[in-house]
């Protein structure tokens, strides 16, 4: 492994390794031995070393995508090293530990900045690659546009979450709705992007966070995150946002929908305080239109959304995991289980079978980079 | 008259005096002889010297109100004289120039600001204030915090307008939105509220400003407010939100809504550019529920909304009074028509019919204030 230490190498290649293949919708993935092409021209290959699981590749694989976007290699909360570069990278050498990012950052920061390419084949088949990234593959080749160079010592197996979700709620919390210290919090749904904005409420010194789910279990959790008061609809007659309203002196000045239920948006929303109150729509879902009366933003309350929460990826990214390191930001409380490649099927069977709300972190550690380089440096 | 120039006359008489009454929906106003309780505590009597008639008036006559609402004396643009006041007045006196405001302001901004009072009664019976204010009268009593103190050398028949409809559109682009100069911007809808948000874009600086209405005859006087780019949705046979984006390489950076329609407010928040795009609704409707998909707001859009264009109420009419003085703010270009009182009905019906997105104003003037007081000032 010598050649991934220090010094820039363009890939030439092509790699064999695993990698857990969707060939299509509903089934389960299959673990295979791929081709991953070497990196064209301002491309990285990635040798990855820890990914999770997020709800988007269960989407996909479930719920979201007709049959032209099969075969795929899901994942896109990954954490590895470089394992070689294309022509034109300049920024990025072999043995940056690095996160692949599904939105890559440029100046604009717009949608078309999804970077799509694909250099892996199976069985003489293109595999298609899922948001810029497929970190469910021992290696992956991505855009360097879409890749977030970290501080080395991070641990692997913890920092990859920020690849999505973490920073999504956080950021929410932060840079979207701009939380202020003092203020006051609503966070309906406390899956992992919903603690993850707990934890941003509470980083940006909000006095009181109220934590809003129907399975009341979460709510030792979301303590753990910063939240200080907790509902569960099922235990209330009337609507929600006259509850928060009354624990509020007429509504919180922040909320955040991490649910993606159109029907929880408008209760996010009306859960606001008239004047100033401010609403950030986090969860997703293309299936309905979310809807409110007029007067709900005539009123004056601000209604925003944000796609990872808000954060320029690659300077974000790196930032995070400094917040991290330096204990500011929790990322070891999210990780429920860790499991090797071989198990990705009970991963995602783990959170589709009634653990829909919980996050349930699944990593991989592949054998070789995890003695010969991860461990070296920890 | 002598009484009503320099110093505080607390209210003891009933005055009687003429205003228009809307004794049930749908109906004609009827000019009656009314009576004015003397100002209680807190209150203020004033004697109007001009007033306009905004859609808010029509909209409670013909569609909004059960009779419940009746009878009520209307208006709510208007510009007069401190005739008296109740006890605990200390910042208002006789003789001051005053613009009642329906949206009074309190430290909080919240919508329980409306104070509605009623010193009112006609032939025996009370008669309704209408949103705290009740221009449509020779006299009228209101709250002291729904009072703005204006320079005394304004001319009461233009600054008037500054009650509602042109602080509404001015503001809703310079403080809601809040455009930045160099910046491209959408003003869907130009009636008053329309023309002034086009007008609050040019004096924040938009560079490219772009006004849509079905009517085309109206885009020669957005051009005097500033307007640059102009589209009628009648001739596209794409939708305008595409017509947009490909003239502004995207989407503009801010839209108004100022139309009231549900499915413009749509079209107006898609014709933001993604990441950063901000849309105000201005219009007004409680008919239907505005929507869109999640989408359009995680991918980085605002929906805002705002009463009276975010303006404090007290502190910002008196800052628009003197822009108008000082020529940076227009208001003359608004007025299309001028009335005595007793033509109240026929302002009325031509806003009604087929010219209800073109503002008209009416003005009436009291005679005895118009000689004494009003016509000494200038």
């Amino acid at each position: 492994m010598q050649e991934l230490q220090g010094k820039t190498t363009y890939g030439t290649m092509v790699i064999k390794c695993k990698a857990a293949v969707a060939w299509e919708p509903n089934k389960p993935l299959v673990i295979e031995e791929i081709e991953v092409a070497p990196p064209q021209a301002n491309e990285i290959r990635i040798k990855m070393v820890a990914t999770g699981v997020c709800h988007t590749d269960l989407y996909h694989l479930f719920e979201g995508m007709h049959e032209g976007g099969f075969p795929v290699v899901l994942g896109h909360e990954g954490a590895g090293i470089v394992e070689s570069v294309g022509p034109g990278v300049t920024e990025y050498q072999t043995g940056d530990t690095v996160i692949p990012l599904f939105l890559s950052q440029c100046k604009e920061c717009r949608f078309s900045n999804f970077v799509f390419l694909s250099r892996f084949t199976c069985k003489g088949k293109k595999l298609l690659q899922f948001v810029g990234t497929s970190t469910f593959s021992e290696y992956t080749v991505v855009n360097q546009m879409a890749v977030a160079k970290i501080d080395p010592a991070a641990p692997l197996d913890k920092v990859c979450l920020l690849g999505c979700g973490i920073c999504t709620g956080f950021g929410a919390a932060v840079n979207v709705a701009q939380v202020e210290p003092g203020s006051t919090c609503a966070v309906f749904g406390l899956g992992a992007v919903g603690l993850a904005a707990v934890m941003g409420c509470h980083f940006a010194g909000a006095k009181k966070i109220i934590a809003v789910d129907i399975n009341p279990e979460k709510f030792e959790m979301a303590k753990v995150f910063g939240a200080t008061d907790f509902v569960n609809p099922k235990d209330r007659s009337k609507p929600i946002s006259e509850v928060i309203a009354e624990m509020t002196n007429g509504g919180v000045d922040f909320s955040l929908e991490c649910v993606g239920s159109v029907g929880v948006m408008r209760s996010a929303l009306e859960s606001c305080v008239k004047g100033w109150g401010v609403s950030v729509i986090v969860g997703w879902t293309d299936l309905c239109d979310f809807a409110a009366r007029p007067i709900q933003l005539i009123a004056g309350r601000t209604w925003k959304g944000a796609l990872f929460g808000g954060f320029k990826s690659r300077d974000g990214v790196p930032q995070m995991v400094q917040s991290y390191m330096d204990k500011k930001v929790k990322l070891d409380e999210f990780i429920t289980h860790n499991m090797p490649l071989a198990q990705v099927n009970d991963a995602i069977e783990l959170m589709k079978n009634g653990k829909w709300y919980i996050y349930i972190l699944y990593v991989y550690i592949i054998e070789d980079l995890q003695t010969e380089l991860y461990k070296d440096k920890h």
